[in-house]
């Protein structure tokens, strides 16, 4: 650990939510600094302004952009702005020389057009479109390494394709029909809504976006790579009466015989010697097992009466649908080991 | 409705959930009143020793099973028995002059041998089976009107069934593949399991009894005699983090082009009169317009990138899932306005 | 019940929060009925628009502001308009020959000095300060009886007058050494703003405004006139990660030797024929027996360790806290019975 | 880092509620391995039988109860059996060579005779009980560094030590007068029970064991040593409806005339260098800033409307309150960095 060269990095975007729960995760991290916050709206104020737990924890106070000062004090930058907005940001970043995570949705979707019908916003960067890494390490691992630029995944997505990547790779499953029922947890809304407000959260479930989500072409693309064949998926969110988490439901139908048991090994092999993805073979899924973690839980189900597999899968959307996965597609750019300063992360390790 | 005579009512397993449920709706009816709560574990016992909400509500104490004290009080009688227990006990009360309906499932389903493969218990009274309505309003009054006992659905199957009936009965679905994901409050985990502590409930959410729900039988039952076809499902419930309400979220497809106006049309007139039916054209249902009503709210919508039909239904698992449709379907058996002593039931009334 | 005229009651501020739970109350009263919903912001928009739960309970249209409309279709208005702006409403709508019931502080406090001094806003109707009567139905029915506009208690005012006034009516404790530690609902911090975010609230509990809340003075007018001497309280309020209700502990020095028992007995005795104040025995108050309901809920207990007497009560914030008082002031100025159309108001009306 | 041994622990009760929150802790320490796990319900079966979010951190199974066998595999045993119960373990563990840290209450009360009437059992090991040290690190780190056997605190004594130690130390308040209400999260109430069951828990809050809870006699044995004189307290504890923290609101009279200023001054020198208490000027505890991690927030203010004083404590019960509090016990007693392997530790040891 000591021969390791410590890292520097900064956040754009640091005074919003997601940029608190990065904060909270590098807090613990042996290996990667935190030299440079910029907020826009927080300039001038202490980190706990914004992010009120992490008093004592940072002594630091938010600036303003600017990308060479980032150059100068950092390594890496996590943009955490909206859609549309880092896109030019990034460019100017890796323009000076920096690596970047860019955790909003800019450069996830490698078809500017694909791009521009689900988020109506004309892409204006397609060259380093280009040379974007999306950021799944279970299944991207050997592009992060080497990648200037990661695109981070979105939450949905993340629970989505790791749940659905060794049928697709396998090529078990009819991929015209996929029905994925995803329940997110509040924080997924983001902050400061009408709608996310406690009263109209707290013992509330409710379906949103049916069929135009813009998740689902992301979930198309990668699935499609792994299948080498066209998967379109029926995707319906919905926001439930929790903080953290994602709990996914996936009905698709098997092209091939076959028994829980084989299926659930297909899972095992696929996943060997990723610590963070577990696959259950005598339980299901269940948010209480991955919130505050990295982990993906995943089970693999065949439903003998309506003759359906119904794949689950769970993580902590702020955490491995965000946060966690930036800090371990940070791991994995600077050649650290990929659960470092996560939790369980040394535990992982050792095995 | 000075003129209508109040009836007198009785409960047995009057210490359960649903009973304490069944005990705030009456209280507020102002044609039916209670005269006897039979519990086997609180004889002797107030009602707040088991409902301490109640206290002062109810004058009441607890008392022994025994069916002609029952006939001699009352004119109905609401079984709240587990499962199995319900069968004989019901036609005990029948026998003893007594309307009677059964919150389990014992009466629900029309063919014993259906019965025992999901419930794993021969049925003991096949000929009392065959006169045994099912009781869920919107569908079935006029049968309820002349029953002297009725099965009341259960939870999930109310939910279901009234979201899928309209594209059942138009036949506009493939019948074959309708794939259901079902989320339940707490409250429908019944009380009193190591699964449903606090600690194991809150902030968490999982699927459990992947395609061996019991209640899919009764789901199917009922579709299918809609649609004069076999109907299949794939049914997925799930237990998350509130109270009370079920949001289902279903997937079917269409075997004919229409739009979400015309099928929207279809569904408000299928349920054209019938009050605590909302078809929501402009908006998705969600818990909290729901939970603490009788109301089942319920939308369909067209998919267009995966062209599946997605059909939302909400409902409070406690009221219209169990004790409303209860206190619904007494109402129909006793000739009142079908809403009486429901909330917002006088409203309804008056349209 | 069809010998009493029915009213007809408006409701200025009708698409607030506390508007949209008066509306729940009043769909079931049955004997008045709802003309007229004024709302600034909701003009010319349907009552759902504001209160999705009520879809298809009320047919109605939110309108404009205008004192003769009201006074052509309205007997009472109920206002719910913020401190300051309720003022002259009030006195216009009273001018126009209305009865009105004021949800904001405007004419709670007796001396418009302490007014200005807890709410920064100079009284500008002295006059018809006078005239108001507060709406603490259990204390002071014979004058809401006859009031023309009746000040409605504020939510926690209204559990500690309960909670304190026998004993301050009896002169047993030490009316200088008062300590109130109050929890409430995020219900009671209104709609909308960045503290009642859900990801802010749930899970969460603080303490805020230490020894400056406004409801001190309103506490300390009505229990000194109840003891006949200046009465001084310590008050810390508290938002919790719940919906609905206040739970509040009170510690208070007994200045005479007595035990629970006698204590208990004078509660009982004090509260004698109101129904909705339930004095606990041999069980203490808890939020799960309130919420949803009118009742408010006291037990008194000597803590034998430290000689304090300590005093706990439990209301939902929103309904005896606030709407459900606000009905049971209605029934009472319009000589109903003061339960009527309230939750248990008809079982409590035949005891 | 490297320099220092790492140390080997086991846990007796290891399938308990609060050691799977040891465990969650430990597995991210890097000075400390877990080599033994007793538990005598789950002997045999592996660490997720018990704690299923564990499942894959540790490759562990559960043992039976042997002292030989602890002290040939561990340096420490943590203690986390019931109350009586870990008396003659603990006593056990010791002759065999081990350290101990003992959860429960039994020698936490230096006076066997308090222990009996507060406890209502017997105390077997007075000797012993001399030489356990009470550990709550930030007041008896020098203490605890040499102790063989720590007594780890109460969760509600942590907080109200914590918070009123300064105050005490300093002789600045009546110590005849403190009322505390104290507000705990389910966790708090242990694993299952009846009480504990969701559908009782969930947006309920209720006081409970109204001045006889046993860690009254706690707070009161370290105040008083603080204070050099006899501390009596008023204690109400509360569950409330969210997992972990607990948040205090205490009372107290000053006896000097002083300022909130020069009070929250004399509380920042008295807790200098203790970097797990955060002393607020400018904000008030809330649950959220803690949880999760091993900090004690407090802040001293004075209500200048009844002249009291009154302090605001808020930890995470089960970390601060419980298993953070235990391993920062361990560190001090095996020479560590006190918040070695803790959340947000290593930021603090850089400071």
């Amino acid at each position: 650990m000591n021969e390791t060269k410590k890292i520097s990095v900064g956040i754009y975007g640091a005074a919003s939510f997601v940029a608190g729960k990065l904060l909270e995760l590098l807090a613990n991290h042996p290996l990667a600094g935190v030299s440079r916050l910029v907020s826009n709206t927080f300039i001038g104020q202490r980190v706990e302004a914004a992010h009120p737990s992490l008093r004592n924890v940072y002594d630091m106070t938010f600036t303003e952009y600017s990308a060479s000062e980032f150059a100068s004090a950092c390594d890496l930058v996590f943009l955490t702005k909206p859609h549309g907005q880092a896109m030019e940001i990034a460019a100017e970043l890796i323009d000076n020389g920096l690596k970047v995570i860019d955790l909003s949705a800019d450069y996830r979707l490698n078809n500017p057009g694909v791009f521009e019908q689900w988020y109506g916003t004309k892409h204006t960067k397609p060259d380093l479109l280009k040379q974007a890494v999306y950021g799944l390490p279970e299944l991207n691992a050997e592009a992060i390494v080497l990648a200037k630029l990661t695109a981070n995944p979105g939450c949905y997505p993340t629970a989505a394709i790791l749940a659905l990547a060794p049928l697709c790779k396998e090529q078990l499953i009819d991929t015209d029909e996929i029905t994925i029922s995803a329940i997110s947890g509040a924080s997924g809304a983001g902050r400061s809504s009408e709608e996310t407000q406690y009263l109209n959260v707290e013992q509330n479930l409710k379906p949103y976006k049916i069929g135009i989500h813009p998740h689902t072409p992301e979930m198309e693309q990668e699935l499609s790579a792994l299948a080498d064949t066209n998967v379109r998926v029926s995707f319906v969110p919905h926001i439930a009466s929790f903080k953290y988490g994602i709990l996914m439901t996936i009905h698709t139908k098997l092209n091939a015989n076959t028994t829980e048991k084989e299926l659930t090994k297909i899972y095992e092999n696929f996943y060997r010697g990723k610590g963070f993805i577990r696959v259950l073979s005598d339980s299901l899924p269940q948010l209480l097992d991955v919130v505050g973690t990295n982990f993906c839980d995943i089970s693999v189900r065949i439903d003998r009466h309506s003759e359906h597999c119904i794949i689950n899968a769970a993580i902590d959307n702020a955490i491995k649908g965000a946060s966690g996965e930036a800090v371990q597609n940070m791991n994995l750019m600077f050649g650290f080991d990929e659960g470092e300063g996560l939790p369980y992360g040394q535990k992982l390790k050792n095995r």
